[in-house]
Formats: structure tokens, sequence, C-alpha cells
């Protein structure tokens, strides 16, 4: 972890701020190559209604449209929570050699809790990864999200007051 | 394995067709509810320069469009190949119950040749799933596409021959 890193995971963490302010679970993803964001992404599951619409899936095919390839050889990708596995077989079929997460999914991360992705052997690219980078910035979002959720479920004239704490 | 599987799994090789004939790797898929399909897709990697661009993930994004929804509850997905760890992933965040596929996939398959992702310890959805429906076919689908692009970097103008035998 270095400067970098940490400035590169905030930029994540906008990504992941625009998600609560649209009502979508807060997680953002950004892609870097040659210290230069080149794919952008939030998680945009319900507003899109598409169970593919996470972060990473959204920054990796920005990456590829704007470097017009899909392979992402050379680049970072810095995501705000552990990716699922979903998000971690993309990260593999892109060619992204290094991975950075915020906190860590005990349910569902495909990295280091519920499975070791790219760690498994037999795989063609090997993808270097390393999590806690603002973990706390980005754990503390994730529940601030679902204390909201809760109270507007019980309180939907409060929920409106819970979202300010973000800003 | 039932006639219906059978007549779906061929509208799954018709996918993988139309990829084929696009010089992408064949692989195609379908989304079925009520014996209906609801979504379609094959393999367009090179063509979108879309790592993500799998048969799979593009039947799975037209069904929630064409229902509305991201919950694919009550569906099955057929898919001339063993799914990847992306699909494999997609498929369990869409909550497909049941999966059908061809071939087995030894280099990259999710399910039963590389990992056995959906019987992971600890996830909170199920899928059935079963493999070998026109596995020949598929798999021959496959050989044929490899062996003309094969044949085209050694003998360009020999190239589209080969590609009528999949006609």
């Amino acid at each position: 972890m270095n400067d970098k890193d940490i400035a590169f995971m905030r930029e994540a963490l906008n990504e992941a701020k625009i998600a609560y302010r649209k009502d979508e679970v807060p997680i953002g993803a950004v892609v870097v190559r040659d210290s230069k964001i080149i794919g952008r992404g939030h998680n945009l599951r319900e507003s899109l209604k598409d169970p593919t619409a996470h972060a990473e899936l959204i920054a990796i095919r920005e990456a590829s449209r704007s470097i017009g390839d899909w392979r992402l050889e050379d680049t970072t990708l810095y995501v705000t929570l552990e990716p699922c596995i979903m998000c971690a077989g993309a990260i593999l079929l892109s060619r992204i050699p290094r991975v950075v997460f915020g906190a860590e999914d005990k349910k569902g991360g495909a990295l280091v809790s519920l499975l070791h992705v790219f760690d498994t052997p037999g795989l063609n690219h090997k993808v270097v990864y390393e999590g806690g980078v603002l973990e706390e910035e980005s754990r503390r979002l994730l529940k601030e999200f679902f204390k909201a959720l809760r109270n507007k479920e019980k309180w939907p004239s409060l929920a409106e007051g819970a979202r300010l704490e973000i800003e």
C-alpha cells in the first residue's frame, strides 16, 4: 500500500458514494493505468435491474472501451469491497494483474473470504491482490447505508436524514 | 435431461453458430422461463472488445431487462459450454436455480472442472446443474472454430471454406 493506492481508493470511495445517493449498495471501483483512471464504476444493480451491474464489471467494461482492447494489462483495479465470484472471474478474464480492495466481504468475497479464486491451481493468469486500503471508510459507508435502509423500512420519513451523514 | 432441455440447448447452439459467423469463439446461451426464451446471448468478446461479453452474461442481462427484475427466479440457463468463474458468479447473483450445459471446459470451467463454484459451502443460493446435453455438437463447433483459426493464421485464403462446415 502506498500514497497512490490510497489516492485511487479515495476515487473508488467517491464512486461508492454516488451509488449511495442513488439508493444502491455503496460499492465503487476504478481501473488505473499509468497513474490515470481509465474506467470507473459504481453498483447499479437496482437502477439498471441488472444482476451483473457491479462496480467492478462496469469499471472493467469502461476501461476496455476506453483503450479499445479487452486485455487490461498493466492496470490496477481498486474496489471498496472484496470482489464477489463474478467480479473475480471478470478480473481474470480481463487479465488485470493487480487488485486493491478496501473491506473484506465475509459473506460473498471471492478473494480471501468465501473463496480464494485468485489462488486456484491451474489458472493461466496471475493476480496480485491486497486488501485493507481505506477499509474503515468503506465499511462505514456500507453500515450507514444498511442502517438507513432499515430505518427507511421502519420510518420512511426519517430516511432522508441518515443519507446526509455520507456527504 | 428431457426433450425440452434438448430443444433449448439447440437454441443455445444456434446462438453459438451466430458467434462463429462473427469470428467469435462459438459459445451460446439462452435463459428460459415457463418454456419461453426470455434472454439470448452469444460470445462477443472480440466484436465488443469487452472481456465480460460472454454468452451467459449477455443472456442474463437480456433476461433481466425483459422481465424488469434482476432476480431470475424460476428460470433455466442453457449454455453450450461449462460456465467460467465469472459466469458462474453471475448465475448465483441472478438467482437462476438451474443450469444445463453442453461440453465441459477442462481449462476454465467453474462447475465441474477447474472449480466447483456451485458446491461452495456457505452460498446463500442453490443451483442445480447438469452437463453433457448436446455435448458432441458443442464440442465439434469449438473444434471446427479453432481448426479454422489455425488454418487462417497459416493460410488466410483457405479459412472461409472451413467456416461452411458449421452451416
